[in-house]
């Protein structure tokens, strides 16, 4: 394996890696910690409203690299599906008003047994999102999480069933997000990285430790976990993604640290195994 | 779907499901609530003895779907890993005293970073062993685990891979186990179940309720998650499966309540969704 680093310039601060900070918190932090990309999480932006928000990332000059999160597209009933649609449209004009091209998809679970259903209910959803999305300049990155989050966040699990979608719909406006957490067990990942190509819209880091401290908080500080984070970089990069790196923990210890301290050592990290 | 039971004469108590009882306990809850099947653990052998375990599966008139387990292939070093084959060796001899024609694979974790090699060093181990296995009427089922698991306890994670290997290996003596819980999640399951076809050598149930309770102890009661049993039972019977059903729960609750209580909900609920 080669050493090649990757660009300090290309480091983003996941909002929710310092989930105890707000929004302007952040911001000053990235500023601090010279980390020159933002990616905003909803609830977030719920807490001080879109036009202060705003008035932060243009005051930091901080580039945004995503939003996080629209999707959630399967529903027992047709008007909770059609009111999930209406989230996402709103979703996907916060993205524009906030500067970004990119909103990530966390698809949903079944909200039955039916999985088949779900991953139907999921690739209708993202295609009735494309002439919108269009309107306003946006991607849609399909995320696909990690198989244990199946029943209760998202029926995409695998980068292969993101590429199928793709596929399906055809528009250069749906990509994928590869968030390493979420595929580096997968026997068929770098195969589907290289068919993905141009179509990858986002790469996020962490690490997994074992044991796992927490099914959904349990993600670790890259280079504190087995994943091969360098070679996934490297397979993402050769395929043709060269955008922002987002740091994205979920780790209850990293949060109850300072955020000053968290920046601080995943800059570091990222150096060194990223 | 079809409301077709399975036969009652098919259920099988997997042993870790009543953790808490020795195999003498476990034989007779079996007799006491007529259920004709039992998988044995190593560790529950090893309490009481090989000599001692052989007589009462022959007492009890029990018949043994499984010896549970093999496996754990990589290791850092040679000997090492030469020893983990002695070990599945000893597996092997095990089960053929023990009446039953299947030794599960646990097919182990990558000692480092480096999923590749581990997943060369299974399919090698798994070869070395066949020889072993034919002369002692055994069938090595390699059993594909949840990716959550691949850290600790198993890089084979799909039944595509262990598919797979079966292609390589091209031996009678080698096939796959079907567990619900450890491949529900997989887009690609009924495809693969099919392609297995009469290399199916075993089928576990259980459920996956959410929230986990727990990564490792965290299985369900048949019934009491959102895995779709039934379908995924009528796809292995169709696939050509018609051998025992191993009932395979790990739980801390169920462990803590009374032997008889887990045996008497687990027949019921093996019918009604099973």
């Amino acid at each position: 394996m080669t050493k090649e680093n990757p660009s300090s310039k290309r480091i983003s601060l996941n909002q929710i890696t310092t989930e105890n900070w707000s929004l302007p918190d952040a911001a000053e932090g990235c500023v601090r910690a010279e980390i020159p990309w933002i990616s905003i999480w909803r609830h977030k932006l719920q807490e001080i409203g879109l036009n202060q928000s705003k008035k932060i990332i243009r005051d930091t000059g901080l580039r945004v690299s995503s939003l996080c999160r629209g999707g959630m597209f399967p529903a027992a009933t047709d008007s909770e599906r059609q009111s999930r649609l209406d989230d996402n449209r709103r979703a996907i004009e916060e993205a524009a008003e906030l500067g970004t091209d990119v909103l990530v998809l966390v698809c949903g679970a079944a909200p039955d047994r039916d999985l088949d259903s779900a991953r139907q209910w999921v690739a209708e959803g993202i295609e009735k999102l494309v002439p919108y999305a269009k309107d306003y300049g946006i991607k849609l990155g399909i995320e696909p999480l990690h198989p244990m989050f199946a029943a209760d966040r998202s029926v995409i699990v695998t980068l292969k069933q993101a590429n199928t979608i793709l596929d399906t719909i055809q528009s250069p406006q749906v990509g994928v997000i590869v968030d390493v957490y979420h595929v580096w067990w997968d026997p068929d990942l770098y195969q589907q990285i290289t068919r993905a190509g141009n179509k990858i819209l986002g790469f996020h880091v962490s690490d997994w430790a074992h044991p796992l401290p927490d099914l959904f908080k349990g993600r670790a500080m890259i280079g504190d976990g087995v994943i091969e984070i360098r070679r996934i970089r490297q397979a993402v990069e050769a395929a043709g993604y060269t955008g922002p790196i987002e740091v994205e923990i979920i780790n209850q210890a990293i949060w109850d640290q300072p955020g000053d301290e968290t920046l601080r050592v995943m800059k570091e990290r990222y150096i060194e195994h990223v």
